[in-house]
């Protein structure tokens, strides 16, 4: 998505080869029109949908924008708790923030997720893989068919992509950074 | 909000007399139409912001259904941290959470909040009015002007718009729950 990589090249700050910040667009602050113009390119990807699967807290904004242009269909959640917790009522998977070096679980109400939904998933960094192996596990727990996964800043450098375990899963990334120099992002 | 008033009528789960459950349409699956109809309402009341802010996680998906209706202006949203933070980039507040019973810190990167802002404050709940205190204090250390606070649900009988310290701000809920009798909420 030529505008979002543009964007990324002109105003993301890169510190040491390796963090990319664009917390004044994407994961802080939005920049709402970019936001629906990233839902309409997920959206046009996989028109299937009928349902959003998203985590908290930085898909959500995404996973709205989405879902705009797919007739409004429902969003959920997953629910990021710190502790591993057996409940039956959710689908649940263990998660392992590298940025942030914890661990968590992620839930979904069973309820909310079925073998009738479509579900496209959408979050909006790739990094290491692990939250959207997360997802992914969720929704096959569910019997959902997953649609795709749309992504909205790959860092391909640090090779997500191979990390994840369901080889099947069409994933779309808007920007894909597959290597820094000198701090400046290079993009596939 | 009528529409949102009958849906909480028919579909919350009351437990207690006190929880009101409505995760399968507010915070944790979203009906992503009634989130644009409850930004129509938000964007009619307070047409002149600027700029949403919210807080993670369920005020996110409504800043957005707000902000579409406002020319897409941007949003910020308050981060929580879970221990006391001394940074000098960013506005800060102490909140603490009745319902999970933990005191977090929650922050604003001081770029992205001016005094320039017409600020609209944004959240799903008004319950004992911490998480709102903490973001008025935000808007009012970032030196913004604050045009109001769109809360989507308040839970009137817990009184937490009286321990709003700053007793200037409009406060506008869509739905009031004043009483819960037999688990049934009664609306102002």
């Amino acid at each position: 998505m030529e505008r979002l990589i543009n964007r990324i090249r002109k105003e993301a700050y890169v510190i040491d080869n390796r963090i990319v910040k664009v917390d004044h667009f994407i994961n802080h602050m939005l920049d709402t029109e970019l936001v629906f113009e990233i839902g309409k390119e997920f959206s046009d990807k996989f028109p299937n949908a009928t349902k959003i699967l998203t985590i908290e807290t930085s898909g959500i904004a995404f996973a709205v924008g989405t879902a705009f242009h797919l007739d409004n269909i429902p969003i959920v959640f997953a629910k990021k708790c710190p502790s591993l917790i057996t409940d039956d009522n959710v689908y649940s998977s263990q998660i392992y923030s590298f940025t942030k070096q914890i661990e968590s679980t992620v839930t979904v109400s069973k309820g909310f997720l079925t073998s009738k939904d479509k579900v496209l998933i959408i979050d909006d960094f790739l990094a290491m893989g692990s939250a959207l192996n997360g997802l992914i596990s969720i929704a096959e727990q569910s019997g959902a068919e997953i649609i795709g996964v749309g992504v909205v800043i790959e860092k391909g450098f640090q090779g997500g992509r191979k990390n994840i375990k369901n080889k099947e899963v069409v994933i779309y990334s808007l920007a894909n950074i597959i290597d820094i120099k000198n701090n400046i992002p290079i993009f596939k």
